[in-house]
């Protein structure tokens, strides 16, 4: 097999552009946290992979400057209370919570007993809200900036990193002119994602096991807010028809087994996965011109401008 | 068959008792609502159940002092801001949507959309969170009363209605002594109703298909929160076990084919089913005491009460 001259971009590669960055902010915060922003983690379940991602946060954090705290829950029962210690705790600057716990919309009640001051993974309601109405501050006086979901986030910085958004283009429709397909349609990433990609101006085919929904910008724009149209049910031929000009494959497919079909991927596209599967097969190398095979690093880059971000807010 | 002395209590019967008070406060209000309180409910989608609810929620609304506006709205997408708008019209002091809307987790954004100034049903987070921390109000200084969601208050009303709660005992302990089964452990219903049980004194074996809890008040009290314990997984044998002795049996299981087993139910024990579906069968007449065969009645009295409290809430 002879590989096209695509390339494969690491995370790590792209995390690298915001050390410097948060290093100096943790460096000018030296004067109220002398030894760092601490940063509490939740673990109350048994899956690995939670584990390793905590791993990896806890040596990011470090590397960079802040104090890493993972919290060990082992009834999930008192979880809630846990968070809430935390939530009133001074010396916590920021809180995240592995998900899955209970599996079920039990997360989504927990998710919101976390304190939105100290939110670094962007998850509470008034984030997602203001995320899909283009709202940038909290309040009035546009002081306070509002926190964008993590994962989403993350790969709306890998795309401008991969020079998909277009700075010759004015901030707020850099994506204008570009078809996107993004594989999942979660509450937590495909959804919002779909909503940013639609707001920097992009036609984003929002895919799930039930249908095909076409996310633009809304015409209105009386809420700022983008638009969703019903393409029909869930076909791979529904899908290979929207592939057929993507520029930009993203999958976040939580499944072993799934691939997003090679055959699909236009000559050149740009594909990412933000799945903890392997959501493409290496044969993807063949037609991608640039392949981000995972996002994690990057997402931990961004929970960490988050919680710069909501100390900076805690202090006006 | 010969019929036990038990006898059936319809929620149109119970819901009379609030007539008088939530009349008296509408009167009351003539003042700033000569053509009475405003409640909207927003339809998007086309379950006759929740037509047939909202046709119920606008003749009890009329009958006592209330405007009823129900607003059908038939893009989905659009209810996001259809919602909003409501939320900044002064002229509305409810809003309630008719739920499932998209059947996933997006619902839970939805509900979240709502105002938590306007939410009759209840459904904020602060409202379940403050319920499950047995937190009474909004306020330090305990002025702006706490919403508690409807469904789940209805029963609380239902077993009071019908002496199960015991006015000797403290208020806060009137369910001591008792034990309960619910069947159902949703987010919406179930799981809250579990606790709000606990937090009066009573043991509460909560079941889902997946498992059975036990939810009894916490020892504690930091958080005057009640406390889980994990039974195991969901068999006949462990309801059966669970229900021998229990002096309630609460349903809400949304199936047209599910039926609690009679055998099951201890004899006297009080049966109530707050689905839509009918989960007891005929026979459970000859071993209920009392058997309320569904709760929709004294929900709608609950959502008015929630209301006139969320306008004196606005006016304090």
């Amino acid at each position: 097999m002879s590989l096209k001259p695509g390339r494969t971009i690491l995370s790590s590669t792209i995390s690298k552009t915001y050390v410097e960055e948060i290093k100096n902010k943790v460096e000018a915060l030296k004067g109220i946290r002398p030894d760092g922003p601490l940063l509490v983690g939740f673990l109350a379940n048994d899956d690995p992979a939670a584990e390793m991602y905590a791993n990896w946060t806890a040596k990011t954090c470090e590397s960079m400057g802040f104090r890493y705290e993972l919290r060990t829950v082992p009834e999930k029962d008192f979880l809630e209370e846990a968070i809430i210690e935390a939530n009133r705790d001074d010396a916590v600057d920021g809180i995240m919570v592995y998900f899955p716990v209970f599996g079920n919309a039990q997360d989504q009640y927990l998710q919101q007993v976390v304190s939105r001051e100290k939110d670094v993974e962007g998850l509470n309601h008034v984030y997602y809200q203001n995320m899909y109405h283009n709202v940038r501050y909290l309040d009035d006086k546009q002081q306070q900036k509002s926190i964008l979901p993590c994962t989403p986030l993350a790969v709306v910085k890998i795309l401008e990193y991969l020079k998909v958004y277009n700075n010759l283009l004015p901030e707020g429709n850099r994506l204008y002119g570009k078809k996107c397909v993004v594989v999942n349609r979660s509450e937590i990433v495909g959804r919002p994602l779909a909503a940013l990609l639609a707001n920097d101006g992009a036609i984003v085919y929002s895919v799930d096991v039930n249908n095909v929904q076409k996310f633009t910008r809304g015409e209105g724009l009386k809420f700022k807010k983008h638009h969703v149209e019903d393409l029909g049910a869930y076909s791979n031929e529904l899908l290979q028809q929207c592939s057929a000009d993507a520029d930009v494959i993203i999958t976040g497919v939580p499944s072993e087994t799934y691939r997003f079909p090679t055959e699909f991927i236009k000559e050149g596209a740009v594909c990412i996965n933000f799945s903890s599967s392997k959501n493409f097969d290496d044969e993807v190398k063949t037609k991608a011109s640039l392949y981000v095979p995972s996002t994690g690093k990057v997402t931990i880059s961004m929970l960490l401008r988050n919680m710069l971000r909501l100390i900076d807010n805690r202090q006006k």
